[in-house]
């Protein structure tokens, strides 16, 4: 079972009983619930994707480790060719029509951690790497989603976490024995977490005790989920709401540590702060690829939706849609080309895996933020006003107007008039519905703000070594 | 009567019998349906602002065409003081936080056809003009909200309004009596024209039957409106959705008219062609004018949540947020700069009216909308990922995990964590709600796509004049 | 002689013997001398334009203060008329084709030492304000230009004025008497400071030694200017360099001033700290002012410059030409818009002059700072290649080798070979000549670096107005 | 000698006899006139590259093809792990300092010309392959740097080759027989083509007489270059222009084919037409590839210069100064990812030799050219108007006032003043010296207008693809 399939992931999910509230109330069957279904659906691509005979070659890899074929989602990358072929799985993803399939993190989570329990366990004689052989193994035979706990609410953001009034601000240890620990705290933003197989949760602060790294089952005493249904109609909305009534999005949990115990054989990080750097990096060197790739396809499919509306508005070949076209197509160019360099150039971890290098994925990730607004101006640009005030489906349907729209609505002749109607209703999904307000926060504060993705790359961008040729330029003498 | 309170409005629409369709459904009653209570909030706040104390002198001016003080929105504007009142006025709308009053289409629809049927009467001997007067001095008296009939559906845009397969596609003129006309055709984009209190509907092509302009009830016999309700919630949502719930956007309209008849009286135009350039010309100055003056105010208060937030996130003075900050700052600065410069470069009409000049406004318009984009990243970007991760106000107030809000959602010390939930909610409202979505479109394509704009700058770019001085810095000899 | 010729111009600098060098010698004789020449042409221009029928009547005004008729860039503004008509008069010095007059600052230090010293004299009961008035008369009379001496050399920029090792890093007052002052110091960018009429020199700082502003003739004992020649031909380069020959910019000089006495006369600041504030705000909110407005002249020249070689080229009318022709355009709007509404929206000081509201011409000016690669970008995308590697001068006028660039380089049919080559060649020198570099720091670092500018803009942002806006939006209650 | 050292390439060109003119003048002895030290330095660049210990190995590469160690510069490639190597080789060019070593084209030049001589061969049983094969060996036996004669004037822009009033507009045959064939026209933009090897010179219109390629010496007989010096100087400035009186661009050639001769055994394209599309492809991806490459090294010294004046300027943490390294590090980036994606995404042609993919580098191509203006911006925003005002090397060598400069520009303490003199003066010359205006002709214009690149990249956009997504995301049934 290192590749499971849709269904066995749905059925496995029927074994977890986390304490999930929505709007107030108590949810005890999410997995039939209509408000799961669309990030259910979302959850299960990749599962779709490595059944499909396109892909299927791609999406499996052999693992020495539990010497099967496992997911490449599960899988830890050796070398820069592993790291090109999960870019063109990744990529690929896009004949799914996913916007956020959450499978990223799984990979992220797996390969940082274990790096960091290497490093650790040399540093400090401990024997963390075996706890994530362990679960890394697992996670290759039941092919797991894997949800983070990454993201403390940090209260007042000019304190540290020591210096808050509350303590809990941040997630920490708040007692230690023989068998585990016991942690206190909140994650935000736990997209999906509540249909994940395992919760990897992370604190990464220069204190001791906010310094921990852990998996846990999500349905673990103390732990509750606050959750917020995904921002998409949980009705089918096939013609209103195209895409996001079917892959719309995510639920996203708050999720609360009210002392919740993990026995040590899960920790794989305790107290050691000298670490937090190499987790930190490698988890966001491989989040931030994931996010170019993620966000290649999302233009991918603004590029569609534009040429397709300009097509059915008979106006595809005016030169400045040309121009728009071409605009959105060289920014599809240039996160892919980020991803690819960022795979390129990636490094080995004395621990054995392969991670991309930060400086191209965190300039790529920032740069498809920035665009984000301008792809939408110009997909709604290109569209027209109808985007925003084209009627409903129910009117399209009804025995005493819809005759008006169909009359109405046409565009190219050739066209059916339905056709150009769903069309504009795609370009409203993309960028006028509340799914599209749900991604463009994805997007832009996602991951990381753009400002510490910045600073990761200024980190790494060699400016003493570029001064000194500055300095050879100016014909400056060493001093 | 000259100025109306909200409740002589709302008494007002009372009195019309429009043919409204939602959903599939016929609304009689539209002044009590809940879908179209935000609709009318939003178009009453011009008569809140005329009787508000603050702004009760500069909304109001004397008319001697009906020798009595009227509301500045129906008012003809007569020079450049008029047009910088005009500015004050509207800018003076960010008090009543209302992201479009639509009130700016009554001004324009009444300049322009003002002047159009003045130019009309000295060219063919007609007497338009009268009828139009007849109207000013109704809509003063009244304080009138004019709405707008203006794009058809247009069909296969590569092609004229005779070449399509329907010939309904444009508006058009299909019978003409001693009486009046009769129309065929739809208009898109009837913003509010449920709640209007007269249409305008112009169509201006260069051919006699497709050039045709006339003011009708709404409730005529043969107009039909499949509308649309806001993109906004249509129940009370205070802490979810504190703005839109309020002021958040209109009600669209299909506008139907199934062989209208218009009297003579009510029509300003019908066949004269060569007029449409003046029509066309003042309208669009006019709107673009007001277009940018309401993004203003939108600009003003996405200064103000992004401020908020950074001081409640306690990062204020981050100089990357100040940055930011001031980036927003100069980007209002810029905008409000062309409305003004408009109002100062404005021309006078030989029919008396006065009107801005187009090209600062044209670029004022696509300025914002370039920018727009630009401001929502902003704004999430210093907010964080809890614009679209936070928990609805039913968790917020729920007996058993609201403590659980209440305690991870405070921010800097000495800000109530319920003060805090609301600027998040506010900024998701802003950026990232339906409504959101539907104000991104009215930015980005309302008025006129930019292309259109862009093509009045440069033909208001003399670019002839400027290639003389190019060549004499060229030292190029006259030939 | 309150409006001078050219010719009384240069006759009145053959009186003055500043004491000047470039590239390590004396210069006796500035007026006559070639690495001047272009500099004198270019200050030359505002008197050209005071003389010139089209703008005579636009560029004098009656004078109270000396009871007549004066150069505008002498007289005080009142009210918004008068800086309406500055406006106008600046923008048509487009006319006259010069990039820099550099009689801005005669304004700009004008109307700053009249209200400070005003200011002043009232707070400390002192008696500078009739200095100033002094100043102004003769100003007035003579038409002359100020040169300013503004912007100390700083030294070590992370330290204060008396922090430095040197004390000299900003010029300071070193001794007072009965009769006057004696300062030391520098002041860089000492543009066209040889051939102006009168000094303006201020330093602003918090510390009462280096806070003092006073007016000295440029050949004072201790001044000592040392020039460099401007980036432009200092021989006539007719084809090569058509404008920049001519009008190509300033000498620039380094002023060096070794104990320089002052009569108290002359001083209108000494000490007073708190009126740094006054000065400087008046200063730059009139410099950027000026700023905004030449910008425009140059991108009316660009424009100009493009449409011309787009013609030539025979390629006017290819789409993406007319969008950067477009582009273009709205730039120059955006930039004449935040110098109109500064105009209108500027404030009386209570010493009686009228000057520029800050925020839209500091917004303007880093604007039109950003948008200066990006007009370069369009005029050598537009022209093409030859922008930079056409033959000289010299092998188009070679009997030999002529030949083949009047066949090769000719362009559209019906326009003579040599003026498309004249018009490469004024593209070349807007873009990539000496001048246009020299041309580049003057619009990216003169008058203020933008984070200042943006500093100002945030400063009049009313953040807090804002904030209070945001709250109500949001349905936060006044604590 | 399939590596020369610098020595050896300049005797070699002793050989040669061009028939070169510049500012009227004819040129006998080029590698010794002053005007041409600055390009042979340029131009020696690749030589000393591969003569340095540290890129030695990477420099060289086995040919099978001659069975010797040859430059990678004439070296074919085969597959990506060729192309990745070639990206590390030019970008470690960063080290020599030279802007433009114009070795590029010998590589496009013959990767091109193998493939297309080889379709040409298999469609037309011609024997052009075989020519090139030749070339080669030669080129990679003595280590050739190729010249290119591509752009033809073009004359009439809006009218074909053989719609012009002369026919000489666009390069063409004029006569073939048993021997070869004669040649007649001009190519512009000859940049170093009077010290390079051998030219290859193509004609690529549709037409049978305008589609030519071979390659000759530079001395054949009918070829006179008319040469421009490079935008620096030509005499040492060590100081003032520390880069580019070094390295600091090339001469460039208009060169005229006075009715050339050409052997058959240097043709390899006469008259095949349908062949351009190939020819053209490789070249220009090879030439784009190379062109961010070089932008790269470029934004690596503009990087390195920025913080080098920020830091004897004392501002180096300066938040808004570190956020414009920043960006401009993130700018590298991209442009480095797009030359890194384009080398792994490349294609093999059926010929043998592999190239890198068009769309990448088209698009980081595109990228740079609008980036240049804005690092101008930064460097100069940075650095402050002293880039623009600085007095020269004489004034500080002078016994007079050099003393005054010492003392006056002083900056951070330790930091000697003429170290800081040096970083100011190299910001001038990469910002506002001659030499930055020909650099940005060449970053801009050079190899192709934008708008040819972006329709290269919309062509390999996939945008067919690309709806039938959106139709899937839309629900739209296939027809």
């Amino acid at each position: 079972m290192g590749v499971r399939t849709r269904e066995e992931y749905i059925e496995g999910l029927r074994q977890h009983k986390p304490n999930v509230y929505m709007e107030g109330e108590k949810i005890e069957n999410i997995v039939d619930h209509p408000a799961f279904q669309v990030g259910l659906n979302s959850a299960a691509v990749t599962f779709e994707q490595a059944n499909h005979p396109d892909y299927r070659d791609l999406a499996r890899v052999w693992s020495p480790l539990v010497n099967e074929e496992v997911s490449r989602w599960t899988y830890l990358m050796q070398d820069e060719q592993d790291a090109l072929a999960k870019v063109k799985l990744n990529r690929g993803l896009n004949d799914f029509l996913c916007p956020c399939h959450y499978r990223c993190l799984t990979s992220d989570l797996l390969h940082a951690s274990w790096a960091v329990s290497y490093e650790i366990d040399r540093n400090h004689n401990t024997s963390y790497h075996q706890n994530v052989i362990e679960i890394v193994k697992q996670a290759q035979k039941n092919d797991w989603i894997i949800g983070g706990g990454l993201v403390s609410p940090k209260g007042d953001r000019s304190k540290g976490p020591d210096e808050q009034t509350d303590p809990d601000m941040y997630l920490h240890v708040v007692k230690k024995n023989a068998d585990g620990i016991v942690v206190r705290g909140a994650k935000a933003h736990g997209t999906a977490a509540p249909y994940t197989d395992m919760l990897c949760v992370v604190e990464f602060q220069l204190l001791p005790d906010y310094c921990v790294g852990f998996f846990t089952p999500v349905d673990a005493e103390g732990i509750t989920l606050i959750c917020r249904a995904p921002h998409a109609p949980t009705e089918p909305k096939d013609m209103d709401n195209p895409l996001s009534s079917r892959f719309g999005g995510h639920v996203e949990a708050m999720m609360v540590f009210d002392d919740v115990f993990v026995p040590w054989e899960r920790v794989f990080m305790c107290g050691e702060t000298e670490s937090i750097v190499t987790f930190g990096s490698i988890l966001s060197a491989s989040h931030m690829w994931h996010k170019c790739l993620c966000r290649w396809i999302n233009m991918d499919l603004s590029i569609g939706a534009t040429a397709l509306i300009a097509d059915y508005n008979s106006v595809e070949n005016a030169p400045h849609i040309f121009d728009a076209l071409s605009e959105m197509a060289m920014d599809a160019e240039i996160v892919n080309a980020c991803a690819v360099a960022a795979a390129v150039e990636g490094s080995k971890h004395e621990s054995g895996v392969y991670y991309p290098k930060m400086s191209p994925v965190a300039t790529g990730k920032v740069y498809a933020a920035k665009k984000l607004g301008e792809h939408r101006y110009h997909m709604q640009d290109v569209a027209g006003g109808l985007v925003g005030t084209m009627a409903l489906e129910k009117d399209y349907r009804s025995p005493v107007v819809g005759k008006y729209l169909e009359k109405y609505y046409q565009g190219r002749e050739g066209v059916p008039t339905e056709d150009r109607v769903r069309a504009f209703k795609l370009i409203e999904d993309l960028t006028a519905s509340e799914f599209a307000g749900w991604y463009h926060v994805m997007c832009i504060t996602g991951g990381s703000p753009s400002k510490t993705l910045k600073d990761m790359v200024a980190m790494e961008g060699d400016f003493e070594g570029r001064k000194e040729r500055a300095k050879l330029a100016a014909k400056i003498e060493k001093q």
